[in-house]
């Protein structure tokens, strides 16, 4: 197994509460508290500040995009099904649609999963994946600027699609402008005040390629933070659920069939720069006013969600969380979503 | 493509000089030059600190250890040989085992590559393969601490393998204390004011796998720096070569028949936190006096290795270097090198 050692550095699994050899990271004192596998979680605990509802990652909501990056699609038919089912469109970056196209064996399926747009140079959509898509009247928009990524493309395109109506007929008519239209648009609509409402988007491909470009999707999560507020990004990769952790108090919320039907290990980990988790609950290994940064070797990984329908995690700086999903969970949790009624949630 | 966007935020692939958007960190002007696909690379232009000679990595050294976690082996028959080849023994963290096992067909091919030591708590090593190995004498070690990880456990193992002469006949009569026997050899070598020779160490399935071991094992290699300088640390990727790259003057250097036939992309990764690129010298995008920073968005990746032997990095921080590899020109290389004589050889 992976040692608690991966978790708090010289902090061992039956530790309890203090861990001497934590440094203090002001006036309170580090702490580590294990907790049993199961405890009670009441968001009104808490001081919460932002809430993230992990039930939003794969309930159907409208205002929600699949985006495909350009790497192997490495997900099982039912799972792609269930992340299609549960967004509104699907954006495909440039050679991201090389892969829906291929992860399909007929033709039948292939027409029956068609992205709304794909966008990006285009120098890595094949041309018999574009001409598909085109046959079967999906929008192509060449943005050829090399000032964004392929995934800023296609979340400024996603974000135009739900709000701002004229868009969809301007793209269908291919009166955007080839070199930066998409980001020109997103210009001016931000100079005039926009303030659109919230939008999830689910990103697969921007973690488990080449490992420069996995940085550079994190790091593209802060800053989308920063630019575009009002998104929820959950980045899924083979193995993992990944999102930010927004600081000053934030409550992550599920379900406890979701917990024991899908989660595995979890992880807090500081990408954005050391900080101070200045308390968590509902982790099996708890913190309080613990500093945590890679340079040091401190993070917490190989945790797990010991709440019952949520965690409270309170840190100085943006954070990002890992969840490992269980695949064969996820497919039987979703199965019985699907057939139960998908009620409105609240953290 | 990924576009340069990916590389310095605010900087398109035909800036050459200055960027007006980027700060200055400094009495500096933060500047991006762009370079022609191959420069003059002499060392003897810098002020090098460091030396990291990639040739290292898979030249056949004596002291030098292949490490495999406990991930599934993503790599060629080909490369593994070679990786195999070029170290001085093979140990494997507890369910590595099970990953070297049954890599190999027959059993014929897995006798002939034993390895050295099994080590971790042993709680995924398989009861048929810890009986395979035991039986062709390969060294099981239990180390049931949970204060260490399974990578760091074999860290220490190879460290003291040839660190510590004793240590290898302790080992095979199963004198190692099992609970942290190797820890304690360990630290009551450094009490003992312990030098160690440089040590070569190649990790397998350190970062492929779930998200906040992946993170856990970049933090990791910024630790044993600071615990074990002695060691040159490379994790292998099915996609990249990992390694860090010290502070104030390091200089990577390689072959200009490696770079043509093996590397692809590069990125250099501040997962310590953010720091300044005061220099660099032979990537396509050199930097001077520049900022980077995974929270802030700016980080350099998708850029190249342009210097026809080395590349210079003078960061005020130790930055992760990924470079990603080409696995049949990897093949081709190695299948070259072993044709050639290995003449030693220097920055």
């Amino acid at each position: 197994m992976q040692a608690i050692f991966d978790l708090f550095n010289q902090v061992p699994r039956a530790t309890w509460s203090l861990a001497s050899s934590l440094r203090d990271s002001g006036a309170k004192e580090a702490r580590v508290v294990e907790n049993p596998d199961s405890v009670d979680f009441d968001a009104n605990q808490f001081d919460i500040r932002h809430r993230i509802d992990l039930r939003g990652v794969l309930y159907p909501q409208e205002r929600s995009a699949l985006l495909i990056l350009n790497q192997e699609l490495r997900l099982s038919r039912e799972f792609l099904q269930a992340l299609w089912d549960s967004s509104g469109i699907c954006v495909c970056a440039d050679g991201g649609a090389n892969r829906l196209h291929d992860f399909f064996i007929d033709e039948r399926e292939r027409a029956q999963h068609l992205p709304a747009y794909i966008v990006g140079d285009l120098d890595s959509l094949r041309d018999d994946v574009r001409a598909f898509y085109e046959g079967h009247g999906v929008v192509v928009l060449e943005q050829s600027t090399q000032y964004a990524s392929d995934l800023m493309k296609s979340v400024q395109v996603s974000s135009l699609h739900f709000n701002h109506e004229p868009f969809r007929a301007c793209a269908r008519k291919g009166r955007v402008d080839t070199h930066n239209g998409v980001g020109e648009m997103i210009a001016a609509r931000q100079a005039a005040g926009w303030t659109p409402e919230p939008l999830r988007l689910l990103v697969l491909n921007a973690i488990d390629g080449r490992f420069d470009l996995t940085v550079h999707s994190v790091a593209q999560m802060y800053t989308l933070r920063e630019q575009h507020p009002y998104l929820t990004l959950f980045y899924i990769t083979p193995t993992d659920l990944l999102f930010l952790v927004p600081a000053d108090g934030t409550c992550v919320s599920y379900t406890s069939d979701m917990r024991a039907a899908m989660f595995g290990c979890c992880g807090l980990l500081p990408l954005g720069g050391s900080c101070t988790l200045r308390r968590t609950y509902g982790l099996k290994w708890d913190v309080c006013a613990w500093d945590t940064s890679i340079a040091a070797g401190r993070v917490s990984s190989s945790n797990y969600l010991v709440g019952d329908t949520g965690c409270y995690v309170d840190a100085d700086r943006d954070i990002l969380m890992s969840i490992e999903l269980r695949w064969n969970g996820v497919d039987r949790w979703y199965t019985a979503a699907q057939l139960s009624n998908h009620s409105s949630h609240e953290c």
